[in-house]
C-alpha cells in the first residue's frame, strides 16, 4: 500500500445500510456535499452514469418520434395554480423568486418542481389544428422541490431528470402512449441497470397530483425495501381544459386534446448503488458502467509492462469496450481497492509473468473470480465476461425479488412477514384509501403498485375482507 | 397553395433588420415566447440546432480530456460575495430566491448567472495534492440574468449554454487552455457554422468581472454588426485565493492553483440566423442543419411518387444524411416556402416525370439553383451538394466581413466610416479605458478585441495620438 494515500474504510451494509449507502456515495467520488443545504454537486463519476443513462433513453425517446425542448426554469405563481390538484400537490415544496436585480417582482415565481403547466401554456398557444398532434416532447432539466430532510441521489432539493410531455388527439393514443413510456423505463432498468422491476398502476392515494392514472416501475434495494424507478402519467383531458388547449379535427370541431407526462431522475442512480453493492463499494453493470474494464500494470517498473497495459488498452478501445489503464504511482494493491470501490466491472492485470506467457489476468468485479486470459483471445472474452457480469447482477437482483416478496391473506399475516422479513408483500385489496392507511398503520408500508401482471390470493381484501379482485404490492419505500 | 395554411410573409430584412430576426426566429418555429417576461421556449426546431452544436463541443471537450459535472442551480448570498469583483459584475442582475415552501429562508440564493463560485467552493473541498490536477469541468446547463430588454436568442433573462471551468498547478497551463478552449469555439463557428471569426482578447473594460483575461471570438452578422461568439477566461489564481483552494505540490508546499472558465450560450442560434439567413428565412450550413436534405414529392397523389420519395430518405439515410420526406396534404408550393423558411439546405423534388427520367432535382437553399441529379448517383451528389453550401455560406460571410472592416487612423476617419459604412474599424490604441469611452462617443463602436493576428496601421492611437503598438477592432455590437 502506498504511504500517501490508502483506501479508506466504509460501513459495512450489514451494520448500518444507510451510512454504507453515503459512505460509497462520497467514496466512489459520485456526488459531494455543496455549501447550500440539500443541493449536491454530481462529480465527473457520478455524471458519466447519468449521461449513459441519457445516451440510452434520448435514443429510444427518438426512435418513438419525441423531440426535445427546453421550457423557462421559472413559473409564475398564476400559471402554477391553473390546475387545482397540482396547485395542491406541489406548492407547498416550491422555491420563491421574489427579487430580480435589487426589485420587488410584482407577482412572485417559482423554481418548477416539474413543467406539466409550462407544457400547457406553450401549447395553448401553438396547438390549433389536428395537424398540430400529436405533441411528443421531452425535456432534460433539473428541477426543485424544497425537502424538509435530504439524502445523496435519493432526496435532493434539486435532482436532473427527464420529463417527456405528450398531447394526442384521443384518450386511446395518450393511454398508450403513458404505457409505451413506461416500458421503456422498465427497459432501462431490467437490460441496461441489471434492476428487475414491477410493472404497475399506483393507487389514487399514490398517484400524480393532477393525474388521472399513474403508472410506476417499482425495485426491490438490497435491504429490500422500494424505490419507484419512474413514472408514467396519463392526464386525461383535464389539463388541456383548464389551460383552454383546443384543435379543430378534421370535423373542423374545437376539441380538448389529451396528455401524458413520464419521468425519470438521478435517483435511478441511487437504486443501481443500493441494488448491486457490497462491503467493497460500488459495482456497476457493464452497460452503464463509465468504466468496463480497468487495466492495471504489475511491477509497472519493469521494462514492457506499461507499454503492453497501454497496448491492451488501445485493443479493448478498438473492439468498443470503455476502458482505461491506471498508470498512477499508487500500487497494485491500492489501486485494486480503488476500482472495486468504483464499481468497475472488470479488472485486468497485466505483469511481466503475464507478458512472458502471452496472457492477462481478469478479476470480475460481481464474484471477485480471477482468470487468466490469453492475449490474443483478448476482446472476445472481455466482451464475454462484460456479459457474464450484466446477466449474472440481473439474477442476483432478480432473486433478491423473487426470495423476498411474499403473499399475505390478512393484516396480521402481513404484519407478521414484515416483522419477521421485510421485503415486498403481495395481497387482495378492496380499492379503498382506508385500508392503505391501515396497511401503513398495522405494517408500516405502503401500496407499491397494482401490478399489470394480476394473479389471484384469494378473493377478498386482506384488510377488511370485502369481496376484492386486484392485487396490490406492498412495501416499505425511499 | 392550400386554402387551409398559407406561408406567412416575414419583413424584409432591408426594411427593418431587427423586425425581419424576430419574424425568422418564429415563423421557423425556432422559439416561440413564454408566459414569463424575458423568458423563452425553445421549440424542437431550435432545440435541434443546439444540439447539434452541443454534440460537437461535447465530443471536442471529452477529446481534450474535460469531464461533465452538475453543480447546484443555486448561489447563497455570501458565498457570491467571496470574490469582489465577481460580485461586482453580476449581483445587480440577479434573481433572487427568498422563500423555500412557506418558509422565509436566512439567508437568501440566488439562481446561478455563472458558476465560478459553486466550483470553487467545490475544489475547496476535494482538491489537495498536485494528484488531484488538473481538474477539466464542464457544465450544460441554463443561467439567469435579470435583463431589463430581452431579444430572441440575444438576451434572454434565462439562456443555455455550457460552462467549462478548469484548474491547473500553473499559470502557464491555465493559460494555454485559456486559448485551447478559445481555439475550439473557433473550430466550432468556422467550420460548422460556417462563420469566421476573430481571436482576439478583450480589453480591460469590457473583460469578465473577476478575469485577469479575457479572450473572445467575434463574428459579423449580416448587417454588419459584432455578435461576440464566445468567451475564455484566465482568472490567474484570484478566484482560488479568495475561494481558500491550495494543494501541496511535489514538494510539499500548499499552492495556490490557477483557473479559466469559457463559455459559449444559445446566442451562437442568433448568429447563424443573423450571418446567413435572407428574405425568404432562415438558412443553414449543412454541418449543423437538424435535416439537410428535404424531400418532397410533386403530384403526390400519382402512383409510385410518395413511394419513391420514402425510396430515397431511406437511400440518403443509409448514406448517414439527415433527411425527412414531406408528405403531408400542403402544396408543394406551400411545401417548398416552408422549408425555406425553415432553413434547410437542399430541397430534392421528385414527381411522375422525373421518376420516368431516373432523376430527381436537387434545390440550393443558399443559391436557389436548380439540377437534375440521376438516381444511381444520388448520395455523392447530395453529400457533394451539402458540402459545397457548406463552403459557399463561409466565403459569403468571410467576403462580408472582409468588406466591411475598414482602418482608420483617426477619431473622425472612424466616425466617418460608421457613419457611410457602418461594420467593423481597425485602429490603434493605446490602452486607455479613456480612449474607449471617446471612441463610443464619437463613433458609436465599442472594442470588440485586439485580435491575435496584429497588423500595423502607424504607431499612435487613433483617438489620442499617443505612441500605440496595439491593434483594435471596434464595432456595434449586439
Amino acid at each position: 500500500m502506498s504511504k500517501e494515500k490508502t483506501v479508506e474504510q466504509i460501513t459495512d451494509m450489514e451494520q448500518d445500510f444507510g451510512q454504507w449507502f453515503t459512505d460509497v456515495v462520497i467514496r466512489a467520488e459520485l456526488i459531494s456535499y455543496s455549501g447550500a443545504k440539500g443541493f449536491f454537486v454530481l462529480r465527473p463519476y457520478g455524471y458519466a452514469i447519468w449521461e449513459n443513462i441519457q445516451a440510452m433513453l434520448d435514443r429510444r425517446f427518438k426512435e418513438l418520434g419525441h423531440e426535445n425542448v427546453s421550457m423557462p426554469v421559472l413559473i409564475p405563481e398564476s400559471l402554477l395554480q391553473m390546475e387545482k390538484d397540482h396547485v395542491d400537490g406541489f406548492a407547498p415544496e416550491c422555491a420563491w423568486v421574489t427579487f430580480g436585480g435589487s426589485e420587488e417582482l410584482e407577482e412572485r415565481m417559482c423554481i418548477r418542481p416539474t413543467s406539466e403547466v409550462l407544457f400547457c401554456d406553450h401549447w395553448a398557444q401553438v396547438v390549433k389544428s389536428w395537424r398540430d398532434l400529436p405533441k411528443l416532447y421531452n425535456q432534460w432539466c433539473s428541477v426543485l422541490r424544497w425537502e424538509k430532510s435530504t439524502r445523496p441521489f435519493l432526496r435532493h432539493r434539486e435532482f436532473l431528470w427527464q420529463e417527456g410531455h405528450t398531447l394526442h388527439a384521443t384518450a386511446k393514443e395518450a393511454l398508450e402512449e403513458t404505457e409505451q413510456m413506461l416500458e421503456v423505463y422498465a427497459e432501462l432498468y431490467e437490460d441496461y441497470l441489471a434492476m428487475p422491476v414491477i410493472r404497475g398502476r399506483k393507487t389514487d392515494k399514490e398517484k400524480f397530483a393532477g393525474a388521472e392514472r399513474t403508472y410506476a416501475v417499482e425495485c426491490m434495494m438490497h435491504d429490500k425495501k422500494a424505490l419507484q424507478g419512474g413514472t408514467s402519467h396519463y392526464f386525461g383531458d383535464g389539463f388541456a381544459k383548464a389551460f383552454n388547449i383546443a384543435f379543430s379535427d378534421k370535423n373542423n370541431t374545437l376539441t380538448a386534446p389529451f396528455e401524458t407526462s413520464w419521468g425519470l431522475s438521478t435517483r435511478s442512480i441511487g437504486g443501481i448503488i443500493m441494488t448491486h453493492g457490497d462491503n467493497n463499494g460500488l459495482s456497476l453493470p457493464p452497460r452503464i458502467a463509465p468504466i468496463q474494464a480497468i487495466v492495471i500494470p504489475v511491477a509497472m517498473h519493469k521494462e514492457g509492462v506499461k507499454e503492453k497495459a497501454e497496448e491492451l488498452v488501445e485493443r479493448l478501445k478498438t473492439a468498443g469496450i470503455r476502458v482505461k489503464s491506471d498508470t498512477s504511482d499508487q500500487s497494485p494493491g491500492w489501486k485494486f481497492a480503488e476500482h472495486e470501490m468504483k464499481g468497475v466491472p472488470l479488472r485486468i492485470e497485466i505483469g511481466p509473468k503475464d507478458i512472458e506467457n502471452n496472457q492477462c489476468v481478469a478479476c470480475r468485479r460481481d464474484t471477485g473470480e480471477k482468470q487468466a486470459i490469453a492475449l490474443p483471445a483478448l476482446e472476445e472474452n472481455v466482451s464475454r465476461l462484460l456479459d457474464d457480469i450484466q446477466k449474472n447482477l440481473f439474477k442476483r437482483a432478480k432473486n433478491n425479488l423473487v426470495e423476498n416478496t411474499r403473499e399475505a391473506k390478512s393484516i396480521d399475516e402481513a404484519k407478521e412477514i414484515m416483522e419477521k422479513h421485510g421485503g415486498f408483500i403481495e395481497t387482495m385489496w378492496c380499492g379503498s384509501a382506508q385500508c392503505e392507511e391501515k396497511m401503513k398503520e398495522a405494517a408500516g408500508v405502503t401500496s407499491r403498485c397494482i401490478p399489470f401482471e394480476q394473479k389471484s390470493i384469494g378473493s377478498t381484501c386482506a384488510i377488511c375482507n370485502k369481496p376484492a379482485d386486484t392485487m396490490v404490492v406492498w412495501g416499505g419505500a425511499y
